[in-house]
């Protein structure tokens, strides 16, 4: 098979050895030098738009990301070519030790600890148990589900909210619109894993953060259009919220004259949650390509329908 | 048994109801009415100096902390008496808590994002697997070890140096001063839970934090003691270390023109690390209480020798 890299972000000299290594048969080539037309699978991280639908023969678009949103906003994107996300295990631990250090960070209160130390202030604030704590996930696929064990191996109270009913050993499932409400209603966090869909989009605002219980926090590992900046920083001036940490953003890198920078009560990362790890993204790629090769069903194939 | 609550810290009314309903067939006495020559057990948490020496009948002193190095520095204190320690599996879970999240925050680099955010930067540092790193545990008595374990469930790789040669599944042991010269030089982070004894006093000096790998952090949840404090600030000057988490100080709380405070690698935590939870210590000591009742021999008594 002749397969494309076709990434502006992710270098290939980082990828191409471990492929290559991984899929002996065969034939990878860069936007140096190709043709167009003998191209089957495309691998894709941040393509320039328009550039896949020139591609005849393509057959399978591999994503080198979890989240396919840009590559769907893309209208001339072959919508009748199939599209596989990228679980890769590395991909989702490092997502679950960014939401568990956030967690942490709210429950053992060291946001305000940092607060304090600005101020030289020595102040011991109250302790709470981990089953005190009633911590809320939006967005219960591989991400979400991965995270609500490692926040119930720590004793934490766990609900999660999918758009289809889901049943996830220990986790408390809502789903719908009325079971959003539900899980606000008993949610002292807010962990956002969700996928940015229509029906999505915008599920951070004021109306919602208003149904949280007081005092917590929301981490925002999905994309920065889940949150609507101005009903966040009004929730954390109100002392509604406690905390804010902010992974994604509208517009990234976050520009200089956002009021994010500056307020206390937002922590910033980069675009940093979980990264992909070629050690265990190259394993999938290859098992898919294998899959793909043996005519066989293909898992996280994009639902154009829904989404995602 | 008459039993005497002696704290100048803690409130008895956050105790005594709950001590009572636990031990239904003793009595309970505080500082402002209680006959010294009546008191057969002592909880303890910060007494004063001399006031346990004045205790004639007294058989069990049982410490509400874990660590009783400020019991055992009063001259005063009598040894012939029995000193228990407290294991409170909440204080446990809460030590554990405190250990992954700035773990955590140092793996996944937020201390270093927190700086970049004063500075409006946006700046993605490269990803570590968690088996990439290698987390010394000073320290490898019930604490140390419950750490280590929950360190080995996130993946990371875990070394831990005790007085005593200790086999903990999944650990690599050291013990003595070549055991700790030896785990300095494969440790990427340190984390101490050590007891502090006249062996075990500033550990943390230049020289040994010379031997760690470069780049990474140190955690001190033990006590101020351990970490001689110009030697750790000098270690992140230089680079060398890129973080400090400090709960504990030699001074508590900690003076006002500490360099501390001001210094931009350091945490600073108001020794809350993991605080003394009433719904479960209260279970320990009565548990404890039963024990010396019946004439049996009780976990966790204090080695007046060794220190702790």
């Amino acid at each position: 098979l002749n397969i494309l890299f076709l990434s502006q972000i992710e270098p290939p000299e980082r990828w191409l050895p471990g492929l290559r290594a991984a899929l002996p048969a065969d034939r990878f080539f860069t936007l140096d030098a190709y043709d167009p037309a003998q191209i089957d699978i495309a691998l894709v991280a941040c393509p320039k738009p328009g550039i896949l639908g020139a591609l005849p023969r393509l057959q399978l678009v591999q994503s080198m990301f979890m989240g396919v949103d840009p590559l769907l906003a893309d209208a001339r994107f072959p919508r009748t070519v199939m599209l596989a996300r990228l679980i890769d295990t590395g991909m989702v631990n490092a997502m679950g030790e960014t939401a568990i250090a956030h967690i942490l960070d709210w429950h053992r209160h060291h946001y305000a600890y940092r607060q304090d130390k600005l101020a030289r202030r020595w102040n011991r604030l109250g302790q709470h148990l981990p089953s005190d704590r009633m911590i809320g996930i939006l967005g219960m696929g591989e991400l979400g589900t991965s995270v609500s064990q490692r926040l119930l191996a720590l004793g934490f109270g766990v609900c999660g909210w999918s758009r289809r009913p889901r049943q996830v050993p220990g986790v408390q499932g809502f789903h719908g619109d009325a079971g959003l409400q539900a899980l606000l209603a008993q949610s002292d966090a807010l962990v956002c894993l969700l996928p940015l869909t229509a029906q999505t989009r915008g599920v951070m605002n004021a109306a919602n953060l208003a149904r949280m219980k007081p005092g917590g926090c929301i981490i925002n590992l999905a994309r920065g259009a889940h949150a609507v900046v101005p009903d966040v920083l009004a929730a954390l001036d109100s002392g509604r919220l406690a905390h804010a940490y902010l992974d994604v953003f509208e517009v990234e890198p976050l520009p200089q004259d956002s009021p994010l920078w500056a307020h206390p009560g937002v922590t910033i990362t980069p675009h940093a949650a979980a990264i992909t790890e070629p050690r265990t993204a190259i394993q999938r790629i290859a098992a898919n390509i294998e899959l793909f090769r043996a005519g066989k069903p293909l898992p996280n194939l994009v639902d154009f329908g829904a989404g995602y």
